[in-house]
């Protein structure tokens, strides 16, 4: 298996910097592809261990193209997540002062988040989208445009200086959940603090069906933290819906949670468990009172001596 | 163990037939007991291999004595039941006319069924209890009493002829059901049409609290064929319930929905899985979608298969 | 109408006892009957103002006779209802000494509830039914029986004196449920801490039928007291279910359950709203958020003016 | 009021065919905006009647611009729907043939619905993204590319022709949805094929919790057409959700359950209630056995006359 890492590209994104907060990151070869498309055809053709892409950031939501690339075609796997607070930095070349700048770039998805910093400090200034906010800071560089928003950390990449930092219109820092996907195999341990990551698709559509499904979960306490409906390529209002819950495959409540969605569901795509990002193990909320490994053991251990008659 | 069954005497009553219908009933000896309570006590102290006794009555439901019996005290399991349609033939002396009859006797239980039977044709005839329907026709017998509404069987033995058969107020025939309860041991092979029986008391007491139990039996298509509450003995409102549900406990689904309910419950007795009596194997109706055996096999295939990342 | 009361005979008895609690009932002259259905045809036929019965107790659970007559027949409504706490004495002509006591009387009701005491006291008497306490009080005064097991203040009636009193086996206290029940009218206002009586009959039999009806109390946070299922008279397996739930019916969570049972239901038969025997007004537990009448009323402003376009 | 709609422009696109369908739409001046945004501005400040943008595509699921905007900021309604199907046409210059074709241009979100086609039939093209697909044609018209994929409405706008029509690589023809929104107003009548839209904040997450949201809309047989999960901007993994249910606020089942929702969520906001585009009327499913109006009127008028003791 070839020791790299697919990752959408270039480089010098908050993409890079997420995977490089992965320790394993170190000893791989990192490879800056396109598209998130490119990045995963890689791993399913076995050209890359692995690929490191956005899949849910806090002002988008579900990012469409990584779910609907995980929905369909050959089945991959979610490893690990990292969780990345997104802040700005208005990158200039040496000597810019915030009067000179007349032009500004970035990724279109930016501007969501500088929208109002913009309107107060550089209430002239023009806008051009780039592709990345790392080509926004390299066109900066070649002087086609005055100032770029992209992390601080491309600054030294590409010969530039920060004016300002920590640029973010939101109260809450925006954040970005990036996903580390290869070819399926045995999961990692359960640590306590776990994510599952599934993709339903509803048997017939009637009143309660999507209800249903959600109870599989509920009635065994184990909560959501994404529901995102994609279109199944069935026509409009055909959906299916990609869900973590907390939880994993290996915990019992869990996995009974599966078979159940599994009997009721036309199909069910398993996309992995793995750590979560956003709390530690010991932090995690334990499981409901008659949700614990421990009570599904007792209780089957129970209904296995009512078959025998031993009771 | 004794070759004996134990039953709700005395001899001669619908339980005794009820009883005879039984295969195995042939090669017992049948021993009639005063009271419920007896003879399942009987069965306890290992007297009795089995008892048979009424549980349910199309009149009357639940029979709570023979409930409270099963709730508490050292667990018994029901191994058999058999539905016995209840009419009532009027027993006299031979010679008896119609019009002679001042005196009509029969257990009170009698009653219900008969009194606009007797409002019509016997408006003046005074009504006295017995202990039992057989004792009324003893009583008969004895001179004691004119007539006694009884099974038509019991005029063989007492020397009586029934001057009519077949009385039965409501325009349904009224049916009991009786149940043969042995000591705990490994219960019968699923026949395709079983039913299986339970206690549960509730953890606490909370809006919603009794929903959820039905829950797990209502997300599994199993249909319930009894619900009747019966007093914990903790104070006025504080109430268990004894459950009839379908499907045996080898039923992927029923084992599946007892652990549920074990894990959610504060105590789950087990009460037996036996044959319908209502339906024979091929004509009860088929687990909902989702909820075949066949489909849990399926199901927990897949997700072993997950977990092991192979799919 | 006639300013009287019926009840469950005869004098003497724990009803006497209970529904003499009631302040109105020093208005009425109190007449007793036979039985709980004669009592009830006396308010059905206009001979009583209401009839006072006992509906519920802690050791037996519903009162099948008293639910059976709310259940069928012409409509009646709770409007009040007793609790009182049993406890026997044991009752002996003046003079009499335990160890002169052979034989021992009592309703066969009360067996269940002093037969521990018996067994450890006086474990060589005779047991002998008697048609109520009163009536085997009446009986030791008349030299027949020994002693009878009676309310203590069925003492001074019967000229006799208790040798023990507050005899109960159970480590509660038994308690014993009274209603008074009238013709239909405006149920009295709401008090706070009020309960409301229901008879549900299913439209259909299927899984989750009885799940989904108390879904219609659940989802509005509405807790219930009693759930007794009683026989439809349609044959074995066929129940009706006779529910006590928290609430008025004036109370808008109330009235909208009462509405979505009425729509899924075959029939629902309203048996009164009434204020609680148990909790005081101030003492019970408050709506769930979301469930208040004033989040109600607020809802329903809100839908009508979005109904409107003015929002 | 201004007899002008917004629409998503430029003019020459989907949006604006889709648009012309309506009736309403030939006694107003159409203008284009340049975005979702601007466009629904214009309504919030009164310089246009109404906006048209799209707001759903079955290739894509709900289009977050639209919806986000629908979800923030001054209060919309949608008053409208209209489904289009879409397909391509092979737009070129006259007199070019398919072999002369070396540059291909579209709005990006053509590509999906479009690639297999292309590497079918002009597997060396060059892709070249335009900001429409109206902008596309234009430039193929400057002669700037070879050929563009356009509605086949484009050809006669830009002064093209069609080498091919009705391109769409889905087995089901593409369709997407828009919508006519406006200020606030009371919603037109039902016809009996309606929808309503709708979005719910969670007042906390805890499992179930929007399962219990989905349930005020199953227990009233209320199907859903679309359930889109938008952040709330309050951090990661903090979603509202963008929901249509079939049905008209004036129909009771939909009223009753959006009080529901009004209780038990943190807020709701009403987005209209408006004619299916998917259904004609008299097509549309009927209300589920006990959800219909005449139901609810029914049992509305039980439960006054219950509440009045008239029963």
């Amino acid at each position: 298996m070839p020791a790299s890492y697919a990752y959408l590209g270039p480089e010098g994104t908050f993409t890079e910097i997420a995977l490089r907060t992965l320790p394993e990151a170190a000893t791989r070869e990192l490879i800056p592809y396109v598209s998130v498309q490119s990045a995963l055809d890689a791993v399913r053709a076995g050209e890359a261990e692995a690929a490191f892409v956005p899949i849910e950031n806090s002002v988008e939501g579900g990012i469409t193209t990584t779910l609907d690339e995980l929905v369909a075609g050959t089945p991959l796997m979610i490893y690990r997540e990292v969780l990345l607070s997104i802040t700005f930095a208005l990158l200039v070349r040496p000597g810019t002062k915030l009067s000179d700048i007349k032009t500004v770039s970035a990724h279109p998805a930016a501007q969501s988040q500088v929208r109002n910093w913009l309107r107060t400090h550089l209430p002239d200034a023009d806008w051009e989208s780039a592709a990345s906010n790392a080509d926004a800071a390299r066109l900066v560089q070649e002087g086609r445009y005055d100032a770029a928003f992209a992390g601080e950390f491309a600054a030294a990449r590409y010969g530039l200086e920060a004016l300002e930092t920590g640029i973010h219109d939101f109260p809450e820092t925006a954040q970005t959940r990036f996903v580390l996907v290869g070819r399926p195999a045995r999961p990692a341990a359960p640590t306590g603090a776990d994510k599952t990551s599934v993709v339903l698709w509803q048997r017939d559509d009637h009143p309660g069906g999507l209800r249903d499904l959600l109870g599989e979960f509920a009635t065994r306490g184990i909560n959501l933290m994404l529901l995102q409906s994609r279109p199944t390529g069935a026509g409009i209002g055909n959906y299916c819906f990609c869900i973590d819950a907390e939880g994993h495959i290996s915990d019992r409540r869990v996995a009974e949670a599966l078979m159940g969605l599994k009997r009721i569901c036309l199909e069910v795509r398993f996309l992995g468990s793995y750590p979560r990002a956003d709390v530690r193990p010991g932090e995690a909320e334990p499981p409901r009172p008659g949700t614990s490994d421990a009570e599904f053991v007792a209780a089957a251990d129970w209904v296995a001596r009512c078959q025998d008659g031993r009771f």
